[in-house]
């Protein structure tokens, strides 16, 4: 058998009694003759308390000792976690990101790792101790303790993995990743095998089952990682099966999925707003006119579209926020007016984007047509269409997002 | 101006509110011209949690594990008062024990400080910056993080102070050391100096104002100390004076003190327990056989005292423990009892130890027949007599503490 990082967030390393069930998922990898490492979150409401204390000591604080304050949690449940695998019989040992080392860069609050130096870690872990790291950190060039980013655990498993050559399981609290959002459609059906670049797609469409940053590394360092539940009965039967596919869902590359789906899945967000700027000034440099100062104003901005206006001359503009921060783009917008020179600003509110993802889509015609027609078929109205190469997505009114989500997933034989 | 050591403890640090008078004793040193290093202590109540945490995870955990876990707390309060700094405008910085490095050896729960490499500390503390050192911790001989053992920040900062060059300013609840307890002789007088002999006395006596390892240890090294009050207003009059007596305590050679009283203070402990074995075989090795169990059974023996008895033949001793450790001393006695060879065994409770000390009474006669002069006058018997070069202890009623401790303080001239 060959290495093997587990990954456990906050909900997971929760308290002590959870932390049990954890290292029942560890003995169990264990006795499967693995090679393991552990990669944990701290301890949930841990961080929070942690930034609410260094928010109370100065509502400007320095990001390098807020590093070193926030990074405590990970060292608490790390040790906890090492302790309570002792008891079990297992030998362990915790590792802080400095102790390892993770070496990251200097960006303090959301540090990049550059490289993960694994020799005592590995010599450690062919002695047949259990490595349990602490996720979401590492050490800067400055010898001080830098954070990822909140949600960088995953990360750190996923390079934590790739400099051991190891594959990756990532505990969560569902059990895969699935066609779409299971309480919308029950039918859903629980994939056995996605594509890196499917996966992308669907996590930064709000299938936050992981990190957007853990599967573009895992994706480059071509390390097989698995979204799997930590909250099934660790001893439970099939939760051994590493071989093929396992008991969650397997992210890989395309090539290693046999029967590929023309559509894997289907996503959708809700909350979203739609800004439109008419008759903007053909001109160049105009959209970075435009999307510079949203950027700079920290305004996330999701779907744009431009199109030719009817005068030949000028064009229409349209884009989508998150609906919390429309107030903050159109004020923006307002301030920026003169440098871009548009007609009028319009908005909307109480829209939603609907995707289709599937790499299969790449070779297949017709998937975008067979969107529009069962979209049109239940009278749902499209505002606005985008597409990538293997996602097409659309903006229609919020009250329909359910019933396109459920036509949708039925249209592309996803029912379960 | 040199530099200085500033120690603060888990009271003093116990919210964001406390840490804001903490960094105002800080701003005001740094105002008057000091190389400034701070050492801290866990946040009251954060150590006692991680403490819990680790026994939940397991009774027997491994001292590594422990030390992983509770030296967190140091690092979370030494971050907090770095930003509070900071936000006054002061450059600071927290280090982590392991960060300076202060080097221990590796015994895990208790370890000893070998060498506290400051040349990093220095030269940034030469740059204008304050250095927040977490108390209580180092690194070990194997790259993992060791805890001195609870209350081993005053030791922390007097090792820094050493290696520093620096003064070191332990700030308590108190505002010095007193000739005895205030609570028991409202005459009681702040010494403005005393020897570190004596402190050392005093502090292994239950005036708990300092850790016994700080005072040997700023006595090799010769680092002139003083206690003094977090809770006296930051910038209050008297506050900055470091030539001469400052507003505390000031612990030091005994050269250096020019009005060395004969007795500097009267201490005492209540609680305390006598056992007696009576008929004793005089052998050689038969103290062994009684105090090495004892000592395994972690039972701290205080004074003992031996004496030839009547028949001559044999010997009577007498010895004190905690009162709260005395059926666990008897137990341990009877089981071994039968290897030591006694008459009997007798015990009493509901005795205390009174202690007259000061560093004059080597040279000056009478210090002891003064004491027994004293407590005889007032009717008080006294049952166990034990000396030391700077040190007479009685034992007595425990229900005449009070009346000793008032009578020996006024017979020494001590009252205020």
């Amino acid at each position: 058998m060959g290495r093997l990082v587990m990954k456990f967030g906050g909900t997971s390393m929760g308290d002590i009694e959870r932390i049990r069930t954890v290292a029942q998922h560890v003995a169990r990898e264990v006795a499967a003759g693995h090679g393991v490492a552990v990669v944990v979150s701290a301890m949930s409401g841990q961080t929070d308390r942690m930034v609410g204390l260094c928010r109370e000591a100065s509502a400007m604080h320095d990001a390098r000792e807020y590093d070193a304050v926030v990074a405590t949690g990970e060292q608490v449940s790390a040790g906890l976690l090492a302790i309570v695998l002792q008891q079990q019989g297992i030998a362990a040992r915790s590792w802080s990101g400095w102790q390892v080392p993770v070496k990251t860069d200097g960006v303090h609050g959301s540090a990049r790792i550059l490289d993960i130096d694994a020799t005592d870690l590995r010599a450690r872990m062919e002695e047949g101790q259990v490595a349990v790291v602490t996720g979401f950190q590492g050490i800067g060039p400055d010898n001080r303790v830098t954070t990822l980013g909140r949600g960088g655990s995953d990360t750190s498993a996923v390079a934590l993995a790739a400099a051991l050559d190891a594959q990756c399981d990532i505990y969560t609290d569902v059990n895969g990743v699935y066609t779409t959002d299971p309480r919308v459609v029950p039918g859903a059906r629980k994939l056995d095998r996605i594509s890196y670049e499917e996966m992308l797609e669907l996590a930064s469409l709000g299938a936050k089952v992981l990190q957007t940053r853990s599967v573009e590394l895992a994706m480059v360092y071509k390390v097989p990682l698995q979204v799997r539940s930590t909250f099934e009965a660790p001893d439970g039967p099939n939760q051994n099966s590493h071989n093929g596919d396992g008991p969650g869902t397997i992210v890989c590359d395309e090539e290693d999925i046999v029967e590929q789906q023309v559509v894997s899945g289907i996503a959708y967000s809700k909350d979203e707003a739609q800004v439109s700027l008419r008759r903007v000034k053909d001109k160049p440099g105009v959209s970075a006119a435009i999307f510079g100062p949203l950027a700079e104003s920290d305004i996330s901005v999701d779907m744009i579209v431009q199109n030719v206006s009817a005068d030949g001359e000028t064009a229409n503009l349209t884009f989508t926020v998150a609906e919390k921060d429309l107030p903050r783009a159109l004020g923006v917008l307002e301030k920026a007016s003169e440098a871009i020179g548009y007609g009028e600003v319009t908005h909307g509110t109480g829209v939603a984007k609907v995707s289709v993802i599937g790499v299969g889509m790449r070779s297949h015609a017709g998937v975008a047509s067979e969107m529009f027609k069962a979209l049109a078929e239940k009278g749902i109205n499209i505002q606005l269409i985008t597409t990538s190469e293997i996602k097409i997505s659309v903006l229609i009114d919020a009250a329909y997002t359910e019933l396109a989500v459920r036509v949708l997933h039925s249209a592309y034989g996803l029912d379960g």
